[in-house]
């Protein structure tokens, strides 16, 4: 049986908050406040550093029962036995992915533009990225601001749930929940936030408002 | 069965020479020189990059019959059905890739100094990699030259066969062969020669005359 995602609200990391942040007492506090699913990205570390990060993350993530979901790297989710793994076009294919991973992986693909949707409408994935919402440091390369429109059309059209990622905080939650996604993907508005157990409280009430 | 690996003629790629060359040119050359054994290593490109790489490579080596390594990414030679990988101190760990990977993969360790060397030597792997032999320019953190007196007492202290790598090329080919190793692994000497299938079968008549 595969293992659910709940994507209601998603929390992934980059290489700046990881450096600079003790990474365990970051992650306590965004289960405690109520993350429902963590991706560990890191682009410029060695495959060790990230295997050991995986490796102190995965248990408080087990004990809330939050599935841990690995960018780009489907060796280091094997490593750590992860959850699974979220894919970007740069990245291993999802076919491949699910050939090496198997049937009960989780594995997640980013759609930033109509090419990228009919190409996940046709993968072996179980939910996408739809980004950038709006305007983003956390990502240089991460391209143009889809707004509500285009990541409405791309929800109504795609075959897997979706949650909307790229410049999304408190400010814009509600706008990005009436496009139709299942949840939202952060990274600085958690990471970087003074009180990062209020923060994800906070969105968390936001986004499940919506839902309910 | 585990798949021999001959470590007679090792070749590896860098960066420089994948991103200025036609590599499917240069491998086929090689491979048409005498190579015995081949290792894909370019730490700057994206997964994807580096499956294709992988990929257009394998047919010539297959019909050399010469194993495709993959330097550092278990994920990578996984989804091109690599024979291996070869594994340093900021990679997957041994036992992880053996686990992962299974018993007929050829895991290679590299060994630069005795911690290392005793670690190889607890290891699930079947050779290991000694250097840097002599100074490179291939590969800017490679730490201090060993030399012929350590990388002799490496050899002699190895559970494993052992190949040196590092700053090796015609000129110090005979002295390095005087250590004791199976054979050699080379870069530059190579992949930077004017006639790269010439270069190889030169290296290969000098490392193979030393072990007949």
């Amino acid at each position: 049986m595969k293992p659910r995602i709940d994507l209601t609200l998603y929390l992934a990391t980059d290489d700046t908050f990881i450096r600079d942040n003790s990474i365990e007492g970051l992650v306590q506090q965004a289960c405690d406040g109520g993350i429902t699913a963590f991706q560990l990205r890191l682009k410029r570390g060695t495959t060790l550093e990230l295997i050991n990060l995986g490796r102190r993350i995965k248990p408080i993530l087990r004990a809330h029962r939050i599935p841990l979901i690995v960018n780009d790297r489907v060796d280091v989710a094997l490593a750590v036995e992860a959850d699974g793994v979220h894919l970007g076009h740069d990245d291993m294919a999802p076919e491949d992915a699910r050939r090496i991973l198997g049937p009960d992986a989780i594995i997640g693909f980013s759609v930033s533009n109509q090419l990228e949707l009919a190409r996940a409408n046709q993968s072996p994935i179980d939910y996408i990225g739809i980004g950038p919402f709006a305007l983003t440091n956390t990502k240089s390369d991460a391209g143009d601001a889809l707004g509500v429109e285009a990541t409405q059309s791309f929800v109504a059209e795609s075959q897997f749930p979706a949650v909307a990622i790229g410049g999304i905080g408190e400010r814009n939650v509600l706008e990005v929940m009436q496009t139709g996604v299942t949840g939202v993907c952060v990274v600085s508005a958690i990471c970087g936030a003074s009180n990062v157990r209020i923060a994800t409280e906070s969105l968390r009430r936001a986004v499940s408002g919506v839902k309910e």
